[in-house]
């Protein structure tokens, strides 16, 4: 895990200075909300991620130890992504974005069963996250 | 309030295009976790943001409807800055950050107060947040 300078103590800091972009929460998103693994999965959410940037966020995101990266069994000249701890943790965090986007911006129809979930079954819903249980094709 | 283009209609998404930069997130955290109010303040938080990066988070912001600019009533020259609901709202997002920084990060002293009570009283420490009465100097 790379130790860089730190602009200071501050927990938030610490969040912002890891995931401050404009991607790095998406593919977190994608890895966590619809449990996409591989690198050219990523290229196809709706936000169209450059394939120079997505790799350059994956592996900032594994030297943040937040993603790892092992070799595909299925296919040995491709790499699966997985979630570790530190990023499955970032699940509550997650539930609380749908929570206030849904409060203050459009909601699209096939988010409502979750914003739904979100506001009377939070434990649940973050659980479900967590475990896989609960993902969606696409975000 | 600006609209402009969105990437797609993800509500995680929203939140990336508000907030996913290096700064907007910690001048809301000045706002909502130390109570600073004035353009001068924020320009003394630790991270010592650049004064033209302030002043443009600080339109983005008020753009957004997540902070209000009001001039100050002791100081006509002067203006203050304050959370809408909106930027309130976002209280339960900043706890659930604390609580993932703190177990992934060194915790700093003066932060072991809030950590301990975002563990076991989160609802209460929300609740602090939004009304001010869980302030602190520097964060």
């Amino acid at each position: 895990m790379k130790e860089t300078h730190s602009r200071s103590d501050c927990p938030i800091n610490y969040l912002v200075e890891l995931l401050g972009d404009k991607w790095s929460l998406l593919i977190l998103r994608d890895m966590l909300l619809t449990g996409k693994t591989a690198y050219g999965d990523f290229l196809t959410s709706k936000e169209k991620i450059a394939t120079n940037i997505l790799a350059s966020r994956l592996v900032s995101l594994e030297q943040a130890g937040l993603i790892a990266k092992a070799r595909d069994p299925a296919n040995h000249r491709k790499y699966i992504y997985s979630l570790t701890d530190k990023g499955l943790d970032l699940a509550p965090l997650f539930v609380e974005i749908v929570l206030w986007s849904g409060k203050y911006h459009h909601v699209p129809p096939e988010r409502e069963a979750m914003l739904r979930m979100a506001r009377t079954q939070k434990r649940s819903l973050i659980q479900a996250i967590r475990t896989g249980e609960q993902q969606e094709t696409q975000f």
